[in-house]
């Protein structure tokens, strides 16, 4: 490090620094800073052994996994030497340097398993496995989520049957839906797991319940007989976690393998409830459980029916109209436009540049947005490449910086607006009643000398009050922005000084013009639509964007009380209305644009919305899943999980028990993830307690 | 397809809809819904020939390069069989359909180089050069931006200086930054390129001029002596076009390879202007380069003094205060809630959990939007993953689903906050003034039974004027959803109805009670800073934060008059001052931070500032780049360069004059991008003409 070297421009923005960056720093990391740079400088030290052998974004998944696997081993033998591994904060900094922040293989193992075992295990259990679990004598990860089902626990699928005369539970996983799915750490590193599964005995289902659940073999970590598992495939980011599937085919695990802390089942198959309800695993799991059900009792219901998820989704689809509408409409324009030059007149020239500008950076965030409320709205399969959302999102979002950056297009929109306030200021009222400008379909609502002071929306209002409220706004940011260069200028700035001084409200007058042009065009080209029924479908959609769009722009209208407080109820209520009427129309509307499946290329937007069993199929042509073993395992995980030396979990507990320090140091197993100590501590002291 | 298999619950969706969707699909499409069909059933007839040979997501970039190539190729011994090539809408959706959006290599040969080539070349150029092109017996793109310039034409550095005494132009890269980088298909695909540079003659500049130049040996496709081409590594996404850089060493090109449709350079070296100024070329660009200074002539300025600039960075700097101190609260929160639990004590127990969870969604939506702000504010450099930003966005996106997905979070944070607003509404006033619930730091201001009615907020006021504003907008919006749930009920809903109709609003409730609590954290932790250098420069950002964050949760203060108009200006310019106030202080505090490179993984958030040369030796790594020809190049572009059989420009030309008929078949080759066809056809017409 040679500042002298340094950029210029940085340099000199740090002599002009009017405080301590030191101090600042100090106080952010609460007094870490020195110790930051400790642990920073011993890794860097350390050289290629704790550090990634090229940069991440060149390597393959396959290189990304194997790359942190060797790290995760690596930094275990040197945490003790620099890091207080009782302190997450120092754990979390080692492990961001050393692995970065997607996950390392013993991620789920500690933040997950380790957890849920100490909370689970019933005494004999906890002797049996809690050291091998602090060792690392075996990798674990905690497998709840299934293809179907997400965060309601009582939907899970996957069935425990117990079997009295062997003294086993078998393992089904009865659907495709039941396929265990996400567990992070599941595809390829761990060889045992927590598993939530619905316990059957004597021909009761007595509700979704944890056991331990070996998945691969100990010597040759593969997959055992009646166990299907691998990586689901990439994902949006975090490729070098090996999220996984699990399928279980009348697999068998012994009766001691249900963790009995809580609920037990007896050899005779008599299952014997927890001393409290809802203890446990189910006290945290309950409530979120609660949320996927609109009428408890009916079951899961339809996504589409919850009004949080059409208000995700439905603006987007208004919204592609309203583009889509305008696009066709610009295309139009611009034959027009060329044909006007051909004949010597370019007065419409400029105002299609501006719109132009403008319409490229409402349209293009507006896009990118949409298609990660559509992502999200998938829960976590929007987030695996499957559902083809990450990467329409990736190639939109580039849309917004190529061609002009749109802060740039914005401030390009706003110069032809400032020009026009400009003239419109200083020209004579005669002049603004100019027909031919007034009837402008871009800029003619600037001319207006009479617009509405107040805005007309009521409860029965059609699109025409709405129409005036979006043309009131952009000419009041048109102007306020305008206003604000005027005072700046006659206060002394430059044009230009002043121009920057006022770049944010000249984007916030731009987009408020192309918004209303965005409007007035999804109104008036829902007119030509000439079959009834479709165009009452087309009418929900314009009322659903006006409203919708106009709550996301009100504050200018109620700023000079031009809409009232009633009036913004009236605009919920319609934008609320729209929805409900949209709803039952929604697929058959997604339908009508014949995407096909071909174009999609998304396994969750197929037409026959057959999904899980294709992603499924999807998931098992991924590279990672050509190795039942990947071929670095034994190398890096394998290795480290035989050195069977008891290596902490004794000092661990003799620590804790013995010295009673605030801190003890029975966490160093724990750097690897930056686990929350706290809640970890919380967990083994009533444990350590049992024992002593 | 088979839709008695398809998945019944979509099934009865579309039973249920009232519309055709065929009628509405075919108005969205512009009458086109049957060509399409006609179209999509052609490609997949073809099989494997026109589709991918793998799904995308599971393609090495390499992979994607090599299929894209193929399917490219491919497609062209299609187009006419089954597309009009005259229609852009057909061409569009051919292409996708088979190479899908991530562009192909011939995207910028037709879509930038080739209109370059007709606005610039004189009529020997257009002889010579355009039958090739349109014949893609070369394959060509368009090279402007630079690695430190992108839209400012004038800041351009790449040096074309007249050697008169072999009437040749000496091509130079003088400069890091002068590295041309970004065009698309300019890595490995590209042999030949329009190349804007700085015209140098007899001594003197004349601007930014386009030249036609060699880049590849026509045999072997390898870079010509003198030429440093590649690719530049990757990206957010589009990972299948093969965008470059390119530098030049002393390369040379013919005199006649500059572009002289409008300036000229004579054999002597007089230049000869162009008839008009801002002719041709210029007059696209002139607009777009003139925003790139705040004083014109001062040459481009550092991007943090534009005001929209800072306020796209410095509210996330804000942000990431407000919620790493929130996130200190909360951690001693925790511990002090489980400490009362170990004493009987659980009463704060439902206000952590509820609190948890509206944070959870807040702050993973406002970090993910944040670092795409970031991202963006980076321009195109944003968007490679030498920023190491999309890492970083796909990372923390996840968090907006993950361990309980945010619209579920956000309504569990309200099934606490309704319970209490039901307990507050009917209990008596008494109740309310108990002071150890009054003084509850999460939900005290809810039991406030006389707040202020009025904003206080005037031009000197601090930020306890705008904590009241917050907890106004957080009282609000949590009745309001009480009250809508209570009028949904009083209605006939059952509770589990009328929550789901109050879904959006129970939202905003949780929303604002978490802001108000973010708020009030960031400036009570503020308070605790004692280096007044370091407290005077969170009080700055503190001041943005809660003018920032108000201003886009304005409208509920708005709607009931608790602010006034003046007051919202206030806010507006608390806010421009507060960033005017953090700029000086901006990257010293970023600094202060203390994030090591190790850590940002980041070749454009370095400590040094050094980034181009770094960004030039990332992208020098690329796996892509190990190849200087890759190794499937002569088996599909290169063979397909080489079957000169003057494929498509007799023809079109032959059609276009001849038939004049509306739509002529000349573009065949556009076909491979979905170009737009009415601008080729602007600019090919006046060409044609001049032949006859």
């Amino acid at each position: 490090m040679d500042p002298s070297r340094d950029n210029p421009d940085l340099t000199e923005e740090r002599r002009k620094a009017k405080f301590d960056p030191e101090k600042l720093g100090n106080f952010f990391w609460q007094g870490q800073l020195k110790r930051r740079r400790q642990i920073c400088d011993y890794v860097q030290a350390q050289g290629t052994e704790l550090a990634p052998a090229q940069p991440v974004p060149f390597m393959t998944r396959m290189e990304k996994l194997e790359d942190v696997a060797r790290l995760s081993v690596g930094m275990r033998k040197h945490a003790e030497n620099v890091i207080d591994v009782g302190s997450p904060q120092e754990q979390f900094y080692f492990n961001s340097l050393i692995c970065g922040y997607d996950g390392s293989p013993f991620h789920l193992h500690f933040i997950m398993a380790l957890p849920a075992m100490i909370n689970n295990c019933d005494e004999e259990q906890a002797a049996e496995w809690l050291p091998k679990l602090f060792n690392c004598e075996i990798i674990a990860t905690y497998v709840q989520t299934e293809m179907g089902h997400g965060t309601n626990l009582k939907a899970l699928e996957t069935t425990a049957t117990y079997d009295a005369s062997r003294q086993e539970f078998v393992f089904n996983s009865p659907t495709i839906t039941s396929t265990k799915w996400w567990p992070g750490n599941l595809g390829k590193t761990a060889n045992f797991a927590v598993v939530m599964a619905q316990l059957y005995t004597n021909g009761k289902c007595y509700g979704a319940h944890p056991f331990w659940v070996q998945l691969r073999d100990i010597e040759t970590h593969k997959p055992l007989p009646g166990i299907t598992v691998g990586d689901i495939g990439p994902k949006f980011g975090i490729g070098s976690n090996d999220n996984g599937f699990l399928r279980f085919n009348n697999y068998r695990i012994p009766r001691m393998h249900m963790l009995m802390k809580h609920a037990k089942v007896l050899p005779s198959g008599e299952y014997v409830p927890p001393m409290h309800s809802k203890v446990g695993y189910t006290s945290m799991m309950y409530v979120r459980s609660v949320m996927g059900e609109i009428r408890p009792g009916a079951g899961e219901v339809k996504v589409l029916d919850y009004q949080t998820q059409q208000y995700r989704l439905f603006p987007q689809i208004a919204r592609v109209y309203a583009i889509a509408f305008t696009g066709i409409y610009i295309m139009d324009m611009y034959k027009s436009v060329m044909a006007n030059i051909n004949a010597g007149d370019a007065s419409l020239l400029s105002d299609l540049h501006s719109l132009g500008s403008g319409l490229k950076s409402v349209t293009s965030w507006q896009t990118s947005l949409g298609i990660e409320q559509c992502r999200m709205a998938c829960g976590g399969h929007g987030y695996s490449e499957a559902s083809g959302l990450p990467a329409l999102y990736t190639m939109a979002v580039g849309g917004c910086t190529y061609e002009g950056e749109n802060m740039v297009m914005l401030l390009q929109c706003a110069r032809s607006l400032m020009k026009l306030a400009a003239e419109l200021r200083s020209s004579d009222r005669i002049n603004q009643r100019d027909g031919k400008k007034c009837a402008n379909p871009v800029t003619g609502y600037l001319y207006n000398v009479s617009p509405p002071q107040k805005c007309r929306i009521s409860q029965e209002s059609g699109p025409d009050a709405y129409l005036e409220a979006f043309e009131h706004v952009a000419r009041r940011n048109v102007f306020r922005a305008y206003e604000r260069l005027d005072q700046l200028r006659k206060r002394g700035r430059s044009a230009e000084e002043a121009w920057n001084e006022s770049g944010v409200e000249l984007t916030k007058a731009s987009k408020a013009h192309t918004m209303n042009f965005l409007a007035k065009t999804f109104v008036e080209r829902t007119k030509l639509m000439d079959d009834p029924a479709s165009r009452a479908v087309l009418e929900n959609f314009v009322s659903l964007f006006l409203s919708y769009e106009l709550l996301h722009c009100a504050e200018p209208l109620l700023e000079d009380s031009f809409i009232s407080a009633q009036q913004m109820e009236y605009v919920r209520l319609k934008m609320y209305d729209s929805m409900q009427r949209i709803r039952p129309n929604a697929v058959t509307v997604v339908d009508s644009f014949d995407f096909t499946d071909a174009e999609l290329k998304s396994v969750l937007g197929r037409r026959d919305g057959n999904v899980y069993e294709h992603l499924l199929e999807w998931a098992q042509k991924s590279p990672i899943n050509a190795h039942d073993v990947l071929p670095f395992h034994d190398k890096y995980l394998g290795n480290y999980m035989k050195e069977t030396l008891c290596r902490v979990w004794h000092r661990a507990i003799h620590c804790r028990v013995q010295s009673q320090r605030a801190r003890p140091r029975h966490f160093c197993c724990s750097a690897h993830f930056g686990s929350p100590l706290t809640q970890l501590t919380a967990h083994i002291d009533p444990f350590i307690a049992q024992k002593q």
